[in-house]
C-alpha cells in the first residue's frame, strides 16, 4: 500500500514520521515510592495509601484522576482539548480507569496489558496522534500495593511471608500527554509485543515470567529500525526487577545483542533494594509510569538523554487462570522516545524505512 | 494541524479516509446461540459449552482462537501478515484474549470495554490500518455464560434465580480480519465512548446502565459526522436489550434524534425471547461479536444494508466496585460500516468534513 508503508517498518515496528510529542508529563506517588531513591523527583508523594478514601480501589483511581489532571494542567490543556484517553490498570476490569474516566469528560479506550500498560497506552496514543485521530491523546495507568495484593495473592491484612522473588506492586500513578505539535520529547516508533511463555508458573516471579516477552520485543525493535543497542542512552523495561533483568539480559546475549550497562529496569530505579523491604524490585502499572513520567522524562527534556527505549513488561494471568494450572505468559511493549531537536530529524539517524512492503 | 484534521471531524469522531476494509469475519457460537433465529448464519454452532476441555474459561479462550483462526483463512491471510490483533473479553485481566494470543504469532493490544469490546477492537484495528501503521488487524472478542456467571455473580451451580430485567451472556466468539484493501465492507467513520453514570447501581440491569452511554455515543456520532437517523439502514447497539433498548431510544428523543424501526439492539436480535430463557436478552462481549460477523456483516457484503452504525455497550465495573456501593458507569463506541461500494465515494455522501481544527 503506496504512502502508508512508511509508518510501518518491520513487523509491528511503527514509525511515527509526524512526531507526536509527549508535552507534559504528570507522576502522583505513593509514600514507599516517595521514600526511594527518586522521591523528590515526583510531582507529588502522597503521605498515605489510602488518600483518606473509603477504600484501597477508591484511593487508586483517585491516583489516577489527580496524574491525568495534572498532567492536562502542566500543558494548559483542558479536557474539552483531549480527543482520547488510553488507559488502565491491573484492577479486575480495570475499575481503577473506568472509574477516573467517569469522573472526566475525555473519550476512553480502556487497556490492559497488566504492567505494560503505560507503554501499550503509549502506543495508541501515539498512533492516535500520528495518524491524525486526535490531537491530543494522553496515556496514563495506576496500580496499588493493597489493590493489587489483595487481588492477585492475599490481602494484607494476612501477613503472608512473601519469597524473596516476588516484587513490590509500586502504589501511584503517572500521566502523559502526547500532543500533534509543542515541546517535549518526541515518540518516534515502537514496537507491539507478542505474547510469549515458556511455562513459568509461579506467581511468586513475575520477572522472570516476563523476562522472554521483554527480550523478544527489544530485538524485534532493534531489527524493525535497524538501530543498535548503542543507538540508546538507555533501554529500560518496565518491571524486570532483579530476577527477571539478568534473564532478559542473557536472552538478548543469546540473540546477539549485548545491552552492557545501558539495559535498566524500572523496577531497580524505583526503590532502594538495601533500605526499602521490597524484595526483588518493583512491579505494577506505575513502576514504569512513574519512572518515565518523574524521572526519564525529565532526563529527556533536559537533554541529559537522547534517546531511550521504554519497554513496559505485563505477566498475563489471573488467579483463576494459575488455579486452573495455567502457565504465566508475559508481553512487552516497546516505545522509542527522543530528546526534542534531537539529531533525528537527520536521515542518517531516522528509523530505516525498509522502502515498502516486505511481503 | 494541517492535513491531519479530516481524520477527526468534530471531537473523538474519527474518519477513515483510506476506507479499511473488512475483508473476512468468522463467528463460532455456543449452544444457545445455535438455537437461537441467528443459528444458521454464524460459522459455526459448538455443541456443548466446555468444548470438551477442562474449564469454562480454557472453553472460551478456545472460541476466541477458532473466530480468530477461521477469519483469517476465509482471507488466506497468515498470521505472519498480520500485523496487531486488538482483542479483549469480560475476564478478570482478560485471560481468554490473553491466552488465546499466546498461541498465536500476533502482536496484540489487550482492551477492556466490557460488553463494548468488540466495538473497541474495531475502532483500534481501524485506526492502525487507516492510518497505515498495519497491513491486517485482527479485532475479536468473546464471551462465556459461565465463566460470566461464576465471576460476575454467581456460579451456575448454585442455580441462582435471576430476575427478569438480567440478560443472557452469550457464549461464543467473533472476529473481524481489517485490511488496508481488498473486498469487503468498509469502516468509514468511528466514534470513541466516554464513560456515562446516571448512578444506577442494579447489577441485575446492565441494558439500563448503559443505555444514557448509548445515547451519548450515538447522538455524538451523528454530531460529528454531519448525519441524521436516516443516513443508516440500521443503528443497532450491543446489548442494551428489552429493559435498556427503548431507555436509549427515550434518551435520543430528548436529544431531538428520533431513531424509530432502523434501531435495534444485538441482544434482541441473537435470541428469540419467547422460546429462549434469557430474560431481557442476550449481552456480553460475544453478542454484538456474533450479530456483527455472523449477521450484519452478511447483509452488509449482499448490499441489503448500505449503512450501518454499530454501538458497543459496556458497563464498567468489577464486583469489588459494586460491594463497596459504587454506581455502574456505562461506555459505548460507535463504529460505521457501509457496503463496499456505496455510494460514500460520492462528496455528498461522505462524512462531513469541518474543514479543519475546530479549536
Amino acid at each position: 500500500v503506496a504512502g502508508t508503508a512508511r509508518k510501518r517498518i518491520g513487523r509491528s515496528t511503527l514509525s511515527f514520521a509526524n512526531r507526536p510529542v509527549i508535552v507534559a508529563t504528570a507522576s502522583v506517588a505513593g509514600p514507599d515510592e516517595g521514600r526511594g531513591p527518586l522521591g523528590a523527583e515526583f510531582d507529588e508523594v502522597k503521605k498515605d495509601r489510602l488518600l483518606g478514601l473509603g477504600s484501597w480501589e477508591k484511593a487508586e483511581s483517585q491516583f489516577l484522576t489527580e496524574a491525568i489532571t495534572m498532567a492536562m494542567g502542566k500543558a494548559k490543556v483542558d479536557q474539552s482539548q483531549v480527543d482520547v484517553l488510553a488507559a488502565g490498570d491491573l484492577l479486575n476490569q480495570i475499575i481503577s480507569a473506568d472509574y477516573s474516566a467517569r469522573g472526566l469528560s475525555i473519550p476512553f479506550l480502556g487497556l490492559y496489558g497488566a504492567c505494560s500498560t503505560m507503554a501499550e497506552a503509549l502506543i495508541v496514543a501515539a498512533m492516535a496522534v500520528d495518524g491524525g485521530y486526535a490531537d491530543y491523546a494522553l496515556a496514563a495507568t495506576s496500580s496499588h500495593f493493597d489493590t493489587a495484593e489483595r487481588q492477585f495473592r492475599y490481602p494484607v491484612e494476612h501477613g503472608t511471608q512473601r519469597p524473596p522473588t516476588t516484587q513490590w506492586t509500586a502504589t501511584g500513578a503517572g500521566a502523559a500527554l502526547v500532543g500533534s505539535s509543542g515541546n517535549g520529547p518526541v515518540i518516534t516508533a515502537a514496537t507491539i509485543g507478542m505474547v510469549i511463555d515458556y511455562n513459568q508458573k509461579n506467581i511468586n516471579d513475575m520477572g522472570g515470567a516476563m523476562a522472554p516477552a521483554a527480550a523478544d520485543t527489544i530485538a524485534r525493535h532493534l531489527e524493525g529500525t535497524g538501530r543498535r543497542p548503542e543507538d540508546y542512552d538507555l533501554i529500560v523495561t518496565g518491571d524486570l526487577a532483579a530476577v527477571g533483568r539478568p534473564l532478559a539480559a542473557d536472552l538478548l546475549r543469546e540473540k546477539g545483542y549485548e545491552l552492557g550497562d545501558r539495559f535498566d529496569d524500572c523496577g531497580l530505579i524505583l526503590y532502594d533494594r538495601r533500605k526499602q523491604d521490597v524484595h526483588a524490585g518493583g512491579s505494577g502499572c506505575a513502576c514504569s509510569a512513574l519512572v518515565y513520567t518523574g524521572y526519564i522524562h525529565k532526563l529527556l527534556q533536559r537533554g541529559q538523554y537522547r534517546r531511550v527505549l521504554l519497554v513496559g513488561t505485563g505477566a498475563l494471568f489471573s488467579p483463576t487462570s494459575s488455579q486452573q494450572g495455567e502457565s504465566i505468559p508475559g508481553i512487552a511493549h516497546a516505545v522509542e522516545i527522543e530528546a526534542a531537536g534531537s539529531a533525528t530529524r537527520d536521515e542518517d539517524a531516522a528509523p530505516r524505512d525498509t522502502g515498502g512492503d516486505e511481503r
